[in-house]
């Protein structure tokens, strides 16, 4: 893509609106536009961002056995009216009247409708367990939103929600996706940390947050220090029931809570080196409520003897446009945004120094071709700017890579390869820097 | 995927609700759920296809070199207030107030939005022409939602919006888009026809609907029989502005007309065996309206000397939830639906006649395995049920191919290949059977 034809509006300026530092590089590096108090555009390079975080949390919901389906945005009262939230929600709920009356809500999440499907779908015991998950926006009217896409009102969320006969069945498939929450959050850059959660009037302990550690959390929590060097790119077989159990224990072994959980005397037990307390940022929330919903709304199946079983369910939400925020919170440095390679809008930028040059511009085309070949996408610099205004871009917009192309380079045949995490620059033959960014892929 | 461990919904019984083809078809494929009057779930098989559509558009608006980006549902009031949209807009607008009594509303169209983002971000000539789009969740009122997501109240759509410096420009961006949305449709196995459409207060010759012709068609068109064998699989050089507008003046030089623009005498002209009149599915329409939304927006760049130029723009729509049905009415038989390859939710359908027994079973996971090394996608059929329902389930569901596992077969080493579109079946080797699905790949 060349940037002369694309559409990235970046700001020089620090946008007054914006607290805190991954809404400020949004706004600069021209990923997000605010349209309303809480809503936003995505603009082409936010967009792509979006769309790698989505298709990584996709691709591990599916990877745990998770089926991807689809529920609309707006929803009808009645089914609330049924589980008996419709009253409770409050006014974080968006409520709308249609032509003819009939009341209508924003979906602020979708214990109520998936219930719905599934009670009206499966009847018997041999179609369970199952897990359905969707990726689709919602809208929570908060009262003061706040921090760009980290607490906007119209966001997009993974929620998945699990059915199974019984309570056991049930802690499987809330260890699943304990084990598939750190294995999206590890494949984005992010260490998460799985803190106990409130699990209200349900009990027990199946109620997590994923918090990541950063200066700007909107949460004090309190974790042993080991967190931060577990490893949770191993690979677990989502069928063999006592080793995802053995994982989850691994991971729920050190002490680990938020404020609200959080046990004075518990993180006193741990040596004084290894306790951390620090600001974090929620990206993750699985819970067990057993029968909260499928008892209202009647969701049972037949069982092997033509007895009714209500089903046992849990839901697990991932903030897939809160992850962009949270990852460039996790990831910058003063001169903008450093892109984990596996998010990153394009993996490559190729500054070409001198667009005007025939020989920098057959250079640079050269170059993203080869890129394009190997499957690597880059965004090619070919504005009629300043060399210092360029390289601000790249490093404000924060590709992983940046090749620079100049009239001298050319005639040596090198170019300069930098990364953009650490700065480090090489002055390298074209071939060894292909070789290098496609290697690396 | 096995069925067992899926999720499909399929009904045996007409659904009394839905009035054509494509909304009965859907409903007892397990495709899609109502959940209120003209708003959907999408199940996963549903999903899929969707998904498959979306792509295509998707990968035919980036060839012509449009931008995708992605524009929130809700929209603040303000903005169809300067345009003067708010209270013309009647009740399809969904009008929303929030907990702060701000007006939104959901989306039907977003030609102010994009307006507002084009003009806060391009100051300069420089910077045209551009062409934006996104492919977003869309609501309209509808009085009387009715056959299923062809006239459903929240729908996907993809728009996109041309902005130049001037009306010549304008004419490339709208060419352009005319021959993208040929490709796109014929990739997904249409032929949809291009039809002059009104073009209101602007007049001129820029407006064009795309339909296919479909028995239950919502309009009446009338048009010439050659276009039913005009090839739109052609290669065009986006950037060459002589040879699209050739392609488009070669697609609009027989006569085709809605309704609403027919012309009797112009119809009557056509030699009487090339007349075709028949029902028609409006599937993208094509516009342009000048200075319409930049005019009261104040969408306007620096030319060269330094003036204010106000910009020409077009918009550009396909109804992608819209296709998943329109493609039904076009391709299905009394057994069911029949998908083309470039849109089917699964390529194949391995159908295991005795999922029991383990030979047939090792076969069934052997074929699906090397399917999957091949990149083909397989639906298998391990359910207990008889073989007449499960043959009855592959042509409801209307997968291209279906592979058939039996007993007898496992032992001659063969199975029966049979391609849903004509029922030709061949008994052949596994190794024949493979090779065929994935050199038509």
């Amino acid at each position: 893509m060349r940037l002369s034809q694309y559409f990235l509006p970046t700001l020089r300026e620090n946008p007054s609106e914006a607290q805190i530092v991954s809404h400020r590089l949004m706004l600069r590096a021209g990923m997000v536009r605010q349209s309303s108090a809480g809503i936003y555009s995505w603009l082409p390079m936010g967009l792509r961002v979006l769309r790698n975080i989505e298709q990584i949390v996709r691709e591990e919901q599916n990877r745990s056995g998770a089926i991807e389906l689809l529920m609309p945005t707006l929803q009808p009262a009645e089914l609330w009216k049924e589980s008996g939230r419709y009253e409770d929600y409050g006014k974080e709920m968006l409520r709308i009247r249609d032509r003819h009356e009939r009341d209508l809500l924003y979906g602020p999440t979708n214990e109520e409708m998936i219930t719905e499907i599934f009670r009206a779908s499966v009847k018997s015991y041999r179609d369970l367990p199952r897990n359905l998950y969707h990726i689709q926006w919602k809208f929570r009217d908060e009262v003061r939103p706040r921090f760009g896409v980290m607490r906007g009102r119209e966001f997009l969320m993974k929620d998945a929600y699990s059915f199974d006969l019984d309570q056991e069945g049930a802690r499987h498939a809330y260890n699943k996706m304990f084990v598939a929450y750190l294995k999206t959050f590890a494949r984005m850059g992010l260490q998460a940390i799985p803190m106990r959660a409130d699990t209200g009037p349900i009990g027990g302990d199946m109620s997590h947050e994923f918090i990541i550690l950063a200066e700007t959390g909107e949460s004090q929590v309190y974790c042993h220090k080991d967190f931060t060097t577990f490893d949770a790119a191993v690979n677990v077989d989502f069928d063999d029931v006592a080793k995802v159990q053995s994982f989850v224990d691994h991971w729920t072994s050190l002490y680990a809570a938020t404020d609200e959980k959080h046990d004075e005397a518990a993180f006193a037990a741990i040596p004084e080196d290894r306790r951390v307390t620090a600001r974090g940022i929620e990206v993750g929330h699985i819970f067990y409520f057993g029968t909260k919903y499928s008892d209202p709304l009647k969701c049972a199946v037949a069982g092997p003897k033509g007895e009714s079983i209500t089903l046992h369910m849990g839901s697990y939400g991932i903030g897939v446009s809160r992850l962009v925020g949270g990852i460039i919170e996790a990831s910058h440095d003063d001169a903008g945004i450093i892109w984990p390679e596996a998010v990153a809008p394009f993996k490559v930028g190729i500054v070409n120094l001198k667009p005007a040059d025939a020989a920098c511009a057959a250079a640079a085309a050269d170059l993203d071709a080869k890129l394009a070949a190997a499957g690597i996408e880059a965004l090619v610099d070919d504005r009629d700017a300043s060399a210092g205004e360029k390289f601000a871009t790249m490093d404000l917009i924060g590709l992983p890579w940046q090749l620079v192309v100049g009239p001298r380079g050319v005639k040596a045949g090198t170019v300069e390869l930098k990364q953009r995490r650490g700065g480090k620059r090489e002055e390298i033959s074209a071939e060894s820097a292909l070789a290098r960014l496609a290697g690396a892929a």
